[in-house]
């Protein structure tokens, strides 16, 4: 089975808009064993997309689109979708009912304009998808021949609830999978792309479908398999990952979506320790990252956002005679920051992080990218320096990457000591 | 003049990479007065890339694609580009140097191994494109008929640099512009799309190619113009933006890419005054925005992160009773941490955020969402509870939009009650 994404919008084809939805529809219908054979994107025009929706359904018998569903005068995708089926358009009641009642919950006394009435015609004989999440409601629209179109909104929150709660289980209705198409990921962080490849060409090992994945967190390594029953795909998965676990080591940091930040509060909640941090360069980025984990506030106690030498000094206790020797961006700055945060919050663990993220500020000695970490856990510290690659957001995304790497080799390694 | 983007990697149709190249390119080609007239995405296969290349110079002679240039065995572009050119392939000298230099400067003693060699293969008659961030240079290949396949690697930072510094230059020589693509966008926030639509609409005026781009920020608001001459189209764009401003009043806060918080910072540079931040349910990601912006140094000293009541206590001087009373999610106590962090680090503006990001956390009275947030700046003060709707990540992201909206409107009233 597969399926062809459109996604419609001018602010798509200009660039103003990241198409972030074309990447969940695509994971969700993976589970479902539904390929996206071909993505494309075509501006806010009835005729253009009237045309890509018609070349979609004639290649591959089944299309989602998203966008164009909006109050404003610029979203057309359902005129053009009715024009492309040679259906008419018609009031649908219900949504009027729901865009009322929604309305009301939210308190808004505002009546609904002729803006949000637009949003409640729909092709003749469409289903209408309930969007829990905003007040542009989804469509199915299916045809004698099996073919189907399913339209859905532009904005993410909505799109992916209507497609979760309503699309998903009529697809798995209407296209019962012969197999599924399944994936596992091993990430890892602190080693090349190439020397990763070559270590696993070395190794002798093949890996049918093995995607490399790049990013600021390190890379990625994509096992994908499909036409196989869930079972069969699963065993096979697993042996696989289980060899790309020995071949990169103490590289690899988690699975699939698992993001480093929660391997290090689970690490810490191991040992029943909590977290504090003390940042410069990266201005609040490391907090951000471990608080953006439900539940951190276990192990997550909070920490000093130290922008300013004055507040390094004068809240982490960072020496003047260090700043002025070593400077705020050296081993020996993080070091004291790291123990400055652990005292001053009571707490075991304190990770920090100090850098010039640029794009001024280098020096020959520290060019812009410089990044130190420390970390202390009880008794014991570690440091690290690295010049960081990238833009000023890459690099402090980088620098947290870099610190939270860090932690976990500490935390996991004097955890075994102490056993 | 148009184009078509093609992207390229199995990683982009099984949703496991967001697409954010196409948006780059189009904005870059809209400089050039070159519009995107399609964007597909294919997997990495050597037959489909060729197809779709093929097809796509058919349609518009011009293509650039993304992707697929790495040194692993998926990487196909370059085979299959060749393929659908009817162009051997042939190792590219100069780029075996330029990758070796490369090593030896980041001091990398690893020798280039065949996966490296694998990127220097290059079609006959291509023009290697530099690549000053990576390994994998971009190739520029015209033929007789002033057809162009243009090819860059997928990493972003490696397709925008080769882009800017080598593609861009030599579009521009390749297709002189007959006009351009002009945009300007007004940003606003606070207000919900369909009360600015129908606010738009109820004021008269007409704007050709009005786009409405609803997001956590807000609304963002723009204006398109083609075909027109440099200067004729600016001056369009002026008078189509100072429209805008009157029917938005107070809701717009910036145009184009200006980040509310580079707003707030101005204004606090303006009236000689330095900020810090106390946050709680964001963690960090509120001091994270402001020191995005480069020379934030100047007026932001750092703040607090207060996950813990505990912390919020002790650091911030927030009352028991106050949290006994009135809850960690209240005016009051928001009220407190924004006093507190500004006496604690000796600093003008204080800018608190406290609340409920979910998914767990919620009560009747208080549910997910629920954010409260204030601003103290001098003598004055104001704080403001909303509830936000989406999930964890997003409703971290629009309470630190609501607490810099709430410091812009402080700082700027303020600012003038004191003139």
């Amino acid at each position: 089975m597969r399926i062809e994404v459109i996604t419609i919008g001018d602010e798509l084809l200009l660039g103003f808009t990241i198409d972030t939805n074309s990447a969940f529809l695509a994971r969700e219908l993976a589970e479902l064993g539904i390929a996206v054979a071909r993505r494309s994107s075509v501006a806010d025009n009835r005729d253009e997309i009237a045309r890509e929706v018609r070349a979609a359904l004639e290649r591959t018998g089944a299309v989602i689109t998203s966008g164009g569903l909006g109050p404003t005068s610029d979203d057309v995708s359902v005129e053009a979708v009715a024009v492309a089926l040679g259906r008419e358009l018609i009031e649908d009641a219900s949504v009027i009912a729901r865009m009322e009642e929604r309305f009301r919950a939210m308190g808004n006394k505002i009546p609904l304009n002729r803006m949000n009435r637009r949003q409640a015609l729909v092709p003749s004989g469409a289903e209408v998808l309930i969007n829990r999440h905003g007040t542009a409601p989804g469509l199915w629209i299916a045809d004698a021949a099996d073919r189907v179109v399913v339209m859905l909104p532009g904005v993410p929150r909505e799109l992916r609830g209507i497609f979760v709660e309503e699309v998903k289980p009529r697809l798995a209705r209407a296209f019962p999978a012969g197999g599924v198409i399944l994936s596992r990921t091993l990430r890892t962080t602190g080693i090349a792309e190439s020397v990763l490849a070559q270590r696993i060409a070395d190794s002798g090992e093949g890996f049918p479908s093995l995607a490399y994945l790049p990013g600021w967190e390190g890379v990625d390594l994509r096992v994908t398999i499909s036409g196989l029953h869930e079972q069969e795909a699963s065993q096979f998965l697993a042996v696989s990952i289980e060899k790309l676990r020995r071949i990169t080591g103490h590289h690899a940091y988690a699975e699939d979506a698992t993001d480093l930040a929660s391997v290090v509060l689970q690490e810490a909640r191991r040992r029943g320790e909590r977290i504090v941090v003390a940042e410069s360069c990266t201005g609040g980025m490391l907090g951000a990252r471990l608080t953006a984990i439900p539940g951190s506030s276990d192990v997550f106690l909070g920490g000093i956002i130290s922008y300013s030498n004055d507040v390094k000094n004068r809240k982490l206790g960072v020496s003047l005679s260090t700043l002025e020797t070593h400077g705020a961006v050296s081993e020996q700055t993080v070091l004291e920051m790291a123990a400055g945060v652990c005292d001053s919050f009571g707490s075991e663990i304190g990770i920090a992080i100090s850098g010039i993220a640029g794009p001024g500020g280098g020096t020959a000695k520290k060019p812009v990218g410089t990044v130190c970490v420390a970390v202390q856990a009880r008794g014991t510290t570690s440091s690290a320096t690295r010049i960081l690659t990238g833009d000023r957001d890459e690099i402090r995304r980088r620098a947290t990457q870099m610190a939270l790497d860090s932690a976990r080799l500490l935390l996991s390694q004097s955890g075994e000591v102490r056993q």
